[in-house]
């Protein structure tokens, strides 16, 4: 399995502190060595750091964590491979272009079955059941709508049905973002957070890091965090129950 | 303007050396100050590195100088816009998937009347008359070929047809890689040399920097470089003729 991690934020945020602790499982704290690798949205534009070494004693994620590149949407991920071998290709998260947008998807799970999903126009480059999965999705979307749809809540639900038919499959944990909307679709584990003012401290589970968000941002900011596992130890995270989802927009929870 | 610069080699390689020159135009021994980006294929993933900041004082790009990422295939550009604001979307080079595989594209030039090319099925992100064109590019291939053709010569020989109808809407100076074959197709200003054994040393043009290639490579290495201008004042490197390709694959001229 993996660990999934994702922000959205009202104003560009870092997300050092989350990363580190995601980091730290990526071959120390967890077992997740197969790779990692982040998406950054700024506007339209994206951004993906991504290596297939593990996180933990990769240089690129030493960068990530400690050059504070600030974002209202990201999506992350650490992976332990089961289908598809550890390479660049098969390695989270995958970003592919619908309705001229960028896509970002990240998947933690496993899927029975799935090279039998037809995936039109969009054809997997690695070996991933995930990459296979997101095509299959993005063809249904593009088939569905042609052009984008004008409700943004129409058209999360359409992409919570087409994973629930993905979840038949197997295990079905996903982050997907366009750059504005940040959802989470969980199958097994997945947790959420919303810090808002008054800010307060919270400390990582896998390390002895502390910080104090009040320090670190303004009366205004509302960030949300969600991650396969709470990443604090003394705040109180949701789990998001399976088969349901949740939506986050600049921060704020939509559904 | 922008500057190009691509690698093409028989073996894993980095691109510190080459990439230290072109940062430096980045902003300081040359105007390219409005963003860069550097595509390196592993098999057929590849990662990118961008930044809409200047890449002689990004830290991403110091990371990308001094880690030796090692590919068998390179695109790199920086930029000093023309069309399209200074952002994240309009930072090259470009990464689109067709046939499975990972395209990446990287233009330096101005064209016209961009704006009523078709591009079907890929639609532009950013708003970048460079990303117009490959999304066109993109396009034609697919129109031409549903899927992937057999000759490889053939295929490039139809992207520079494709190229030179670019080029009559203006300056196309293209870098495009599939990730085993790079290609550069020239306008107005694009060199390239290959080196091989014996290998000897070189200087860069832009700073007090040499380098003995000898110490880095072994005797069975080929690696070729493309740039807008030569990067090196201590060896020969071949122009190409405006309105001419040329096409490498690991490491070899090919056509």
């Amino acid at each position: 399995m993996c660990e999934l991690l994702g922000m959205s934020a009202n104003v560009p945020t870092d997300i050092c502190f989350s990363f580190t602790a995601l980091a730290l499982r990526g071959g120390r704290t967890g077992p997740h060595k197969d790779g990692w690798g982040i998406t950054f949205y700024e506007g339209k534009g994206c951004r993906t750091f991504k290596d297939p070494q593990p996180s933990h004693s990769s240089p690129i994620a030493r960068l990530v964590r400690e050059y504070p590149i600030k974002s209202c949407a990201v999506v992350s991920h650490v992976r332990q491979a089961n289908r598809g071998a550890v390479s660049l290709e098969n390695t989270h998260p995958f970003t592919r272009e619908l309705w001229g947008r960028n896509w970002t998807f990240a998947h933690n799970g496993q899927l029975e079955g799935y090279l039998s999903l037809p995936t039109g126009r969009y054809c997997p480059v690695g070996q991933t059941d995930s990459e296979y999965a997101f095509c299959w999705l993005l063809h249904r979307l593009q088939e569905r709508y042609p052009t984008e749809p004008e409700s943004a809540a129409e058209l999360f639900r359409f992409i919570a049905d087409c994973a629930d038919a993905l979840r038949e499959r197997g295990v079905f944990n996903m982050l997907l973002s366009d750059g504005r909307y940040v959802m989470a679709y969980c199958s097994t584990h997945l947790h959420w957070i919303t810090r808002r003012a008054p800010f307060g401290k919270a400390t990582l589970v896998d390390e002895d890091v502390a910080i104090d968000f009040q320090a670190e941002t303004t009366p205004n900011d509302v960030v949300s965090v969600i991650a396969t596992q709470p990443l604090t130890c003394d705040e109180s995270w949701q789990r998001i129950a399976p088969g349901e989802y949740v939506l986050f927009c600049l921060g704020e929870r939509q559904a």
